[in-house]
C-alpha cells in the first residue's frame, strides 16, 4: 500500500465511506508486515512500534561499539526514542559521537533518548527489590520502563527476612497498576508481593547470591512455584523484558 | 470495624465528609487484613476476592474427597464463586452432593460454579494452543478464564511447525486484550505469538512431549528465552495461573 | 568395663573419691564404643540412647514387614521407646502382633510407643506448614518430636501468600524454643519466619508441588539461600530429621 | 512507644501492677516492628538485636566499599558490634577510615568490631574442618561465632580419609555444645562425627573440589542425605550462615 | 585358523619349536576375533571366555523370558557358566525348563549354574555394604563374584553414622584381596573404608534413599569425590559390574 | 489460485509462454500455504506431501483411539499414505475397523498403510542398534523409513563392547547411502560407525539403561559430543524423526 | 596391497575382467585401515579424505601454536586442503609463516587453504542465523562448507520474533538442497524453517543469552524437541560439525 | 606399642615363639593407629605407607607455595617419595629452595622425588589416551603411575573415531596388566578398551570438549555406563587417582 492510497483512504474515512476503525484495521494489516532496513549485519525494524508498541530496542551483548552506534543512528534517524540494554560507558561514547542527546545510566547499564512515539501509561509501576545487589536489574526495569511512558515507583531493599520494611510500604504497593518485583536468593519476595495485591506481577529473578543459588536459577524456580497467584516471571536478570510485558500491560485501556 | 462502623463511614461518603476514593481506602486496607474460617486441615479465606479479585481457588491435588467438598460448601456458602482445579470425577462426585449447580469439565479436570461476584473482563482473552495433546492445559486455562468473568477465543492446534495453520488466524490472535499460549515440545509458540501482537502473552509450557522434553523444562526454558517482547511465563501446566493473570490484566481500566 | 567395675565406680562417687561429673564422663567413655545385635540382615544399637539421646529409629522402606517387627520386638525388649517412620497400616499389623501397645500414625505414617527411657525438653518446638498437601511432612515431625519428649504446638496452613493468616499467629511464633517449619511449592515460609523469631528454624523442604518444583527441589533450594540468618535446612520430606535434630536443640540446657 | 510509655510500663513492672513476661511482651512486640534507616541503597536495621539476638550483619558482595563503610558507620553509632562478611583488604582501609578500632581476619575475608551487646553462648561451639582448603569458610564461621560471643575450638584437617586423626580428637568433639562440620569434596565429614555426638550438628559445604564435586554441590547433597540424625545443612560455603545457628542454639538457656 | 592348524600350533610347542607363549599369543589373537551364534534377536558371543574371562553374561531387563531362555540354553550347550542378572522369578522359571540345575537368587535377583571353565580367584573379596536396604545390589555382587571362582566375605549394616560397627571388622576389612563396598544416601562408606585399607576398592552406589538422593545420583557423586585413595566407581545399582572388576583384580597373579 | 487458473498455467506451459521451472514454482508457492482440514481437536493438513515431502504422520500419544482413528480415515481419504506411531493395539483395532488394510507392527509400535504417493528413496538406509533392547526404536525408525520409500538394511546387536560383531559387518555399513545409528548407554556407536563412512549418521540414543543413563540424556551427550565427523542426533527415543531425516536425505537426487 | 597391487586391479578394469564398481569396492577396504604419520602428540590421518571424503580438520582448542603449525604443514604437504576451527591470529601467525598461502576469517575463527582434493557439492547450502550475535558459529559453518566444495548462502538475522524478516526469504529458503540453521536464546527457528522446506535441516544451538540459556543448552534442548520434521541436531557452536554434515548430504548423488 | 616392644616381638619371631605372619599382623595393627606431625594447617600423615602402600599424596590447589613446600619438606624429611599433584612452577620454585632433587613435569603438572620406599610393580600399565587435548591428564597418571614403581606404557592420540589407529596397537593393549584410559568428549575410548581386553580398565573423563562435554560430565557419564565389563571410573581429570588405583592393582601379588 503506497502513500496514494493511504491518501485514498484516508479519504474514504473522511467521507464516511469507511470507519475509523475499519480503516485502522487496514492500515496496521499492512505496516505489520512491512519492510526492515539491512545493515548486513543486522536487519533495523522500523515498524516495530506499529505493531509492538515500542521502537526496536539493541541488546547490547555480542555487538561491537560500532554495530551498536550505526544501529542506534539508525532507530534516531528513523524518528524513534532509543534503549540500548546491558552496554557500557564505552559503548555510549561511540553511541554519543554519532546521536546528540543520549543519556547513559551507569546502575543500570542502559542508553537511553527519549523520542516523540512513545504514549503515556495508565498508571504507576512499582519497582521492588529485594536488595542492595539487585539494584542493577531493578533499575535496568525501571530506566527501561520509564523510557518506555510510564511513571515508576521505586522499592528497594525490602526483602522478605525483615517483613516490616516492606508492610510499611503497603500504600505504594497497592497504589500501582503493575508490579515488577526483583529478588535473588530465595527469590521469596514475589509470593509475598502477591499475596498483597490484586495486580499483575512480573517477577525478576537476579543472579545474586553464591553456591546454590546457580546464578539466579533458585529464584527463578521459587518464582515459578510461586503459592500466590499473579505472578509471572521472566528470564534472570531480564529487567528489560519485564519492564516491556509491564509496559504493555500499563498501556492497555 | 463492624458493619455500624461501615455504615457509618457510608453516611460520611453520601453527606460528602469523606471522599468515596478515601472511603475506599479505608474500607479495603481493613478487608485486607481480615479473618478466615479454620477447618484444622485449611483455612478458607473469606476476603480473598477483596484482595486479589476472585474468591480462594482450590487446589485438587493432594486432598482429599471430602476435604475437597468441606471446603467448597464453605467457598459456596460464603456467596462466592467456586473454582477447583487438577480435580477428578470422583470428587465431583463428592462435592456435587453437598453443593448444588456446580460443573465438571473433564478436559480441563475442573469443578466451576459461577456465582454473583464476578466482575466481567474488559477485552476477550484468546488461548493458543500448539497441538492437541496440549488441550488439557489449553481447557484449564480457559475454563479458569471464564469463570473469572472474561470472554475467551480458543485457537487449537497452530504449533510453529505449520505456520500457515496461525498466520491463517491472524486477526483472532490480534483482537485480543492478552493472550494465553500453551505449548509442549520444544515451545516455540510464544516467540512467535508475541513477535506478532503488541499485547501481553502468558506463556505456558506443558509436560507434552519425551526424551529431552523433561516433563516440559525444555518448554519452559525456551519460553523464558523467548526473543520476543511482552512474553512472561508460569509453571509448566499452569493454565489457571496463566488464567489468573490473563484474568488481572484484563480487568485492568 | 564389666557390671563390678561399674559398681566399684559407683561407690567411689557415693564416697566423694570420684565426682560424679568424672564417673558420668568414664561411663558414656565405654558405652558408646558399645556392642549391638546382630540380625544378620540388620544391627541393632542397643546403646544408641547413650550416644545420641534417643534410641535407634527404624526407618520403612526396603524392609519387610517381618523385618520391621522383628526389629522393633528386639528395641522394646532392649527398654527403649519405639519409632518406626515412613510405614504402612500392613507394617502396624504386623508390629502389633509382636508388641503391645504400639499406635499407628495414618497421616504421619509412623508407629510409635513411648518408653521410659526419654528425658522431657526444655520448651516447645512449634511445627509450621504452609499448606494442606504439607501435613504428611509436618505431622512426621510432629509425632516424632512428641515421642523424643517434647512439647509440640501445631500451625498449619500459614503459607506466605496470605501473610495476614501468619502474622495472627506471631505470638505461637515466637514463644517457641526452636521451630520447624514445613514447606513445599517455592518455600518461602522459612524466610519469612526466620526474620520474626530469634531462636533456631529448622527448614523442610517438601515433594509437595508440580512441574519445576521438582519433587521439593525448589524449596529445598529456596531454603538454602534464605536471606534470614538462623535458617538450616534438611532434605526433602525429612519430617523425622528436623524433629530429631529440634529435638537434640531442646534437651540443652 | 516513646520512652516516657516505656518508662511508664517500667513503673507498673514495680509497681507489681504488671508482671515482668506481660511487660517484656509488650516491649518485644512494639520492638520488633521497629523503624529503620534509609541510606537510599540500603535500609539498616537498628533493631535487629532485639529481634533476632544480634545486629545486622553485613554481607560484602554487591556493594561498594563506600557503601559498605557507610553502612558500618552507621551500626557502630548505632552501639553495635559489627560483623562484615565476604569482604577484602581494600574494603577494610575503607571501613577503618571511618570506623575506630575494627580488625581484619585475612583467611576468613571478615571484618569484626566486637561491640557492648553481645550476651556469651553457654558452651564451646567446635568448629571442624575436614581438608586445608576448607579453612577460609572455617575460619568465617570461628571468627563470626566468636564475635556473637561463643567459645571457639577449632579442629582442622580431620578428613575421614584418615580416620584416625579425627577419632583421636573424640573428647574434643564431645565437649561441644553445638559442632559445625566444614568439608568439600564428598562431604562425608559431619555424617561421621554425627554419629559420634548428640548435641546439634550444623553441616557447611564447601566449593572444594573439581570436576564433579560442581562448586561444593556434591558435599551439599552428601550432608542432606547424611545417614546420621542431628545434622542439618547450610548453602555452599556459608561459614557465617552456620555461625549464626550455632550461635543461636549456644545462646538458649 | 582351524582346529588341524590348532593342532599343528600344539605339535610345534611339544616340539619346543615354539614356545607356549608365542602359542598362547597366537592362538588368544584369532580366537579374540572368533565368531558368535546369531539368533536375529542377539548375537551370541561364545569365545568371551577366552577375551574377557568369563562367559557372556546376560542382563535381563528389555528381553522376554522366552529370550533369556534361548540366550541361557545357547551358553550352557556352548560349555559355559551361566549367569542372569535383574531378573525375576518367572524368567526363572522359563529358563529351568529349558535348563537343568540352575538356581534363583531372589534377593539378589540373578540365575546361576556354575560350569567348569571357571578359574578361582587368588584371595578373598570383601563386599561390605552401609544398610539393609543395599542388600539386593551387596547380593548382586556378592553372587556374581562368586559364580566368577571368587569367595566372597559378606560384611552388612556398617554405614558410617554407627563407625564402631565398621571398626569393629576392622580384621576382616584388610584382609581382603579386593573390596566391594555398596552404599546408597550419602555414599560416605568407601571414602573411610579407601583410608582404612591398601587394596582397590569398587565403590558402587545405589538408589536408596528419597528426596536429594536423586536416585543414587548423591552417593555416586560423592564416591567420585572420595577423598580417599584407591577407590573408583561404578554405576548406580551395579552390583555385577563391580564383581566383574574385582573378579578380574582377584584374578591377576 | 483455483483449479480454473491452475488449468490456464498449464496451458501457458504448454504454449511455452511460461516455463516449466516457473510454473512449478508458483503452483508450490500457492500450495504451501493451502488449507486444511479442521477436525476441532486437530487441524489435519493435506498439503504436507507437497510442502515436505510425506503426508502428516499421526504420533499417538495424548490422543484418544477415536482420535487417532478419525484422523487416520481422513488421511487416507485424503489418498495419502498413513504412518502412526508411538500406538498400541487397541488403538489399532480402531483404525482397522474404520480403515482397510492397514498393518500393525508390534516391535515397532507402528500402524502403516502404504498409499501411492510414495517415491522411492535413491539408495539404501542402513539401520544399526547397539543391543537387542534398543530394537522397538530402531524398529521404529526401520519400519518409518520403509513406509517413506527406502530400501532398509538391519543390523542389529553389534554394540561397540564386541567390536568384532560390527567389524564383520563392514562391507554392509559402507553400502549404506546414509545410516541411523541407534544405541542407549554410553552411546559410543555412533561414533564408530561414524569413523567406517563418509555419508550422513543419524545418531537416535534410546532409553536402554539404568542409573546414571538418566532415560537416554547419557547416551544422546555422547552422541552430541562425537569426535566423528558426520554425526547428527535427534531426540531421545525418536525412531521415526531419524528415519524422515534419512528419508529427505535419501530422496536428494 | 602395495602399489604394484594397484597397478594390476587397474589394468583388471581396463581389460574389462573386472568391474570399476569392485575395483573401487577393494581399493577403499584396503584404504580404510591405512597408515597414519605418528608426530608423538598426534598422528595425522592422511587417508581421512579416502575414508571420510574431506581430510582431517585441526581443532584448535587444546594445542599450541607451534603444534598446529606443524599439524597443518604435514596436511599441506600431504596434498590436502587445509581447515583449522576455534583458532586465533596468533596462531595463524605461526602456521603462515609454514605454509603459504593460508587465510585466516576473522569472525568465523578459522584458518583454511583449498588444495585440489575436493568435489563440488551438488546444491546450495543455506546457513541461516537467527540474530547479530550468532553470527561466529554461523561463519565458522559458511567458510567450512564453502572449503569443503560448496556453495552457500548466508541469510542473516532472521529470528522468529520478527517472522516477516523470515517468511520475505522463502525464496532463498526452498531453493536450498540443505539448510544449516544457528540460532541461540529459545532455538525456535529450525522448527519454523524445518516447516517450510522438505530438505535436511541441520540445527546449530549457539551459547548466545543469558540466565536460563545455559550456554546454549536451552538453545539445544528446543532443537532436539522441535515439532517439524526433517530437524537434526548437533553439539553447542558446533558450527564445523554442521557444515560437516551438510556437506556429505550435499555430496550425496 | 614403643621400640622395645617392637624388638621383643621380632625376638620371639626369632625364636620361633610367634610366626612372622602374626607378629606382622601386630605390628600394622598399631602402626595404622599412628601418630602424625601437626603444622596447624595441615597434619602429615607418616604411616600412610604402611597403611595404604605410598606416601601421603600433595594436592596442590588451595595451598600457597609456602604450605606445600612446608609439607614437601616433612613428607622427604621422613624419607619417603615425594608426589605433589596440580601444581605450578612457582610453587615448583618454593619447593625446589628446601628440598634437593625434585624434579617438576610441565605438561603433568606435578612435582616428584623418589624416595626409597617405592617397591617395584608386577606388570606394565598401559595409559591410553584419545586426544592431544587429554595429554596433561595422562601425563598426571602416567607420572604418577612411576612414581609410585610402575613401568608405564603411553598409547596417545587413539580415539575411536579412527579405529584405525587404536587397532594397530592391539598388542600393546593386551599387554597390560591393568589400563588407565583417558577420555574428554563422548568418553567411547574405555568402552573400545574394555571390550578388547580381560584385565581392569580404570577409565578417565577428561574436561577436554565444549558445549554439552559440560566440563567433562558426558564423558564421565558415558564411562559409568559402559557396555563392556571391567571398566571402573574416577573423578572428572582424575589422572592421579586413576595412577593410584591403578597402582594398588599392580603391586597385588
Amino acid at each position: 500500500m503506497n502513500r496514494h492510497q493511504i491518501r485514498a483512504l484516508l479519504d474514504e474515512v473522511r467521507d464516511g465511506a469507511l470507519t475509523p476503525e475499519a480503516a485502522h484495521d487496514r492500515l496496521l494489516q499492512v505496516l505489520r508486515h512491512a519492510p526492515f532496513e539491512d545493515l548486513g549485519f543486522a536487519r533495523v525494524d522500523h515498524h516495530r512500534t506499529v505493531r509492538q508498541g515500542f521502537p526496536e530496542v539493541v541488546f547490547g551483548p555480542g555487538k561491537s561499539a560500532d554495530q551498536v552506534a550505526e544501529i542506534a543512528e539508525r532507530i534516531v534517524n528513523g524518528g524513534h526514542s532509543l534503549l540500548i540494554t546491558r552496554t557500557t560507558r564505552d559503548v555510549f561514547d561511540a553511541v554519543a559521537a554519532r546521536v546528540a542527546g543520549v543519556e547513559f545510566h551507569e546502575l543500570a547499564r542502559t542508553i537511553t533518548l527519549r523520542g516523540t512515539d512513545v504514549h503515556p501509561g495508565v498508571g504507576t509501576i512499582v519497582v521492588a527489590a529485594a536488595g542492595t545487589a539487585d539494584l542493577p536489574v531493578a533499575e535496568e526495569a525501571a530506566i527501561s520502563a520509564e523510557i518506555m511512558g510510564n511513571p515508576v515507583d521505586r522499592l528497594y531493599d525490602v526483602g522478605v527476612a525483615g517483613l516490616h520494611r516492606l508492610l510499611a510500604e503497603h500504600a505504594r504497593l497497592t497504589a500501582a497498576r503493575v508490579l515488577i518485583v526483583v529478588a535473588g536468593m530465595e527469590g521469596a519476595l514475589p509470593s509475598v508481593v502477591g499475596g498483597l495485591v490484586d495486580v499483575p506481577v512480573i517477577a525478576v529473578p537476579t543472579s545474586v547470591g553464591y553456591g546454590t543459588s546457580f546464578g539466579g536459577l533458585t529464584a527463578l524456580l521459587a518464582m515459578l512455584n510461586s503459592c500466590a497467584t499473579g505472578v509471572s516471571v521472566v528470564n534472570i536478570d531480564n529487567g528489560f523484558g519485564a519492564a516491556a510485558i509491564a509496559s504493555s500491560i500499563n498501556h492497555l485501556r
